[in-house]
């Protein structure tokens, strides 16, 4: 992953023979990202807003990064807040996809 | 509640003093609705849809009914699918705004 930033890489096709990203590199990519975490196997982090229509409105805004990526993020959406997760579903773990996906987010959200 | 369609009716302000459904009325009032279920305490309906933008899509349509009502749902999004979830947060249970703002949802789904 060396020599390019995170959120300007592109999300390849996923497939079951996508490679797992190892506990090691992982926690290097983490590094790489904002304020991320990994839960029950899901790269997660929780987007705070004013009110219920802004938290929507960065669905919107995220809706197209994922087309664009074929990577689609699973979404909790409450008053105020977006908690995204990310886990590439046909390895059932996470690949690189999902660490620029999350780069790519963290761009987002800064605006 | 008899009288009027659910969906006809309009939220009222919530409070830490809003009366919570009882067991039983709460039955009457999920077998007004289209295919929900009580989760956790949390009336839930999970709805499909053919890809993500269509789910995203479904989100943008429930916002402005949440706001009309100022009730806001907890949402699940993912590929294909919006799962809603329902509590008044007020009183950490289920009041008559829950089964109002999910018969509007279902109204909405109906198309």
């Amino acid at each position: 992953m060396a020599g390019s930033e995170l959120a300007d890489r592109k999300c390849v096709p996923c497939h079951g023979g996508t490679p797992t990203v190892a506990e090691d590199e992982a926690k290097g990519l983490l590094a790489e990202l904002d304020a991320w975490t990994i839960e029950d196997g899901k790269l997660a982090r929780t987007f705070k807003f004013k009110d219920f229509v802004s938290a929507v409105d960065f669905v919107n805004r995220i809706t197209p990064i994922a087309e664009e990526e074929g990577h689609h993020p699973d979404l909790e959406v409450g008053w105020g807040r977006v908690k995204v997760l990310l886990i590439t579903h046909a390895i059932k773990g996470l690949s690189d996809n999902d660490f620029i996906l999350a780069a790519k987010i963290d761009r987002l959200a800064r605006g």
